[in-house]
């Protein structure tokens, strides 16, 4: 799997002349998508099939700080998956040095309920089982 | 009609220490909301005739920086209605002071397709006339 | 001590039709720079000092999603203190139901280096000492 | 001089489904610091030289909705150059259509004045004019 990509932006960042905390919830989102892309899997084909993928909870340790121009890679993998919920957990390096840790839970809904994703998405919770990382 | 205000957020300031200049768009937005609820026209009551309102254009006179905790005042008003599109003017101060001047167009859409808003939206059409400046 | 409250903008608002989960890190942030104006030591007092407070890690449990013109109530204490960092939780509602939950943890930096807040920042330590939680 | 690429994030869109109509003001920022480095006179070297370039005003026309994944393409060019002033104009397109069209007029301010661009940054004034398109 290749890692994501993100070019720190002018307005991404603040008053203090760095990178608003807020964003690095977007770059997960951002590496997210590419991640299920590269697996296959893409947002619009989970949409295409009339479910969503609501986030459940997320968290972000801030290690430094980045700032306009830096480039942010971003190593994901999924580090949990159960018949309801999947789990993934992102590295973010500049260079060598690790700038912020995430991890993201998330579910599948449809019709306002969570479905369990091996019976209703079997080919995207085995694309997911086979990538997961312990 | 009462003026919107708007405080600026922490993270709505860039690394110059000022409001980006992209939020000012987002600040006409929301005093463009307000106005048509004051109108007696929300936007849930335009989507739910299934009639979308895009922005047809936007414009922006930058005046004065703003920053942290300033309190934007945003005054609005229709400026110029024809059968198919409208105008909204803005003008935004802090105190005494005028900060940024503002313009948006919009149309409305039905299936794809602009519609006229006095045969679409007739209620519509008739607060938008009554408030008009000229 | 007041909860904060935050109107959902439109343009807060994503493709599925509810507050994009980043939102909330921000709302948090508003919700606390108003906690801190209310205990008498704002963010504008912290930096005439020349001190930062920079974010260290944050999380957030989302509950049930918000949309456009939901009015989210932010109760927000001090959960914990030390002579290093202290901790914000965050509990957002809207009506009597809970939709997401969070937490923050900060410290101060003065020239690039973490200062313990009971010595640097007294005034503020005692008077986040005097609101705390348990 | 080469386009600018800027792939459209899932939190760009709003929920009509399409890239909110702000965020277009922000893809012209990241296309004007790209024009910038490539002319060979980046944002950090103009504000090295303590001089400030806020924008006076922008304005967008939106000719057709983009969403989700699509790559708008951003050519950028210098349409209009002054003593004071200097204007970029922007043409974006997704394939061969247009999506939007777009103008930002700036100036360079130091100290809380403007300065004469050829006489305080002759360098970037030079570069300026040899690129510019009548």
């Amino acid at each position: 799997m290749n890692t994501y990509k993100h070019e720190v932006k002018y307005y991404e960042c603040d008053r203090m002349g760095v990178t608003h905390h807020s964003n690095y919830v977007r770059f997960m989102e951002e590496a997210r998508v590419d991640y299920l892309d590269q697996v296959g899997y893409g947002f619009e084909k989970i949409e295409a099939d009339n479910v969503f993928s609501p986030v459940i909870s997320i968290q972000c340790e801030y290690k430094r700080p980045t700032t306009f121009k830096d480039v942010i890679e971003i190593e994901v993998f999924i580090s949990h998956v159960t018949e309801m919920k999947f789990e993934f957990t992102y590295v973010m390096r500049v260079g060598e040095k690790i700038v912020c840790n995430g991890k993201s839970l998330h579910c599948f809904i449809e019709n306002g309920r969570p479905v369990a994703i091996s019976k209703r998405l079997p080919e995207l919770y085995q694309a997911i089982c086979k990538v997961k990382k312990d």
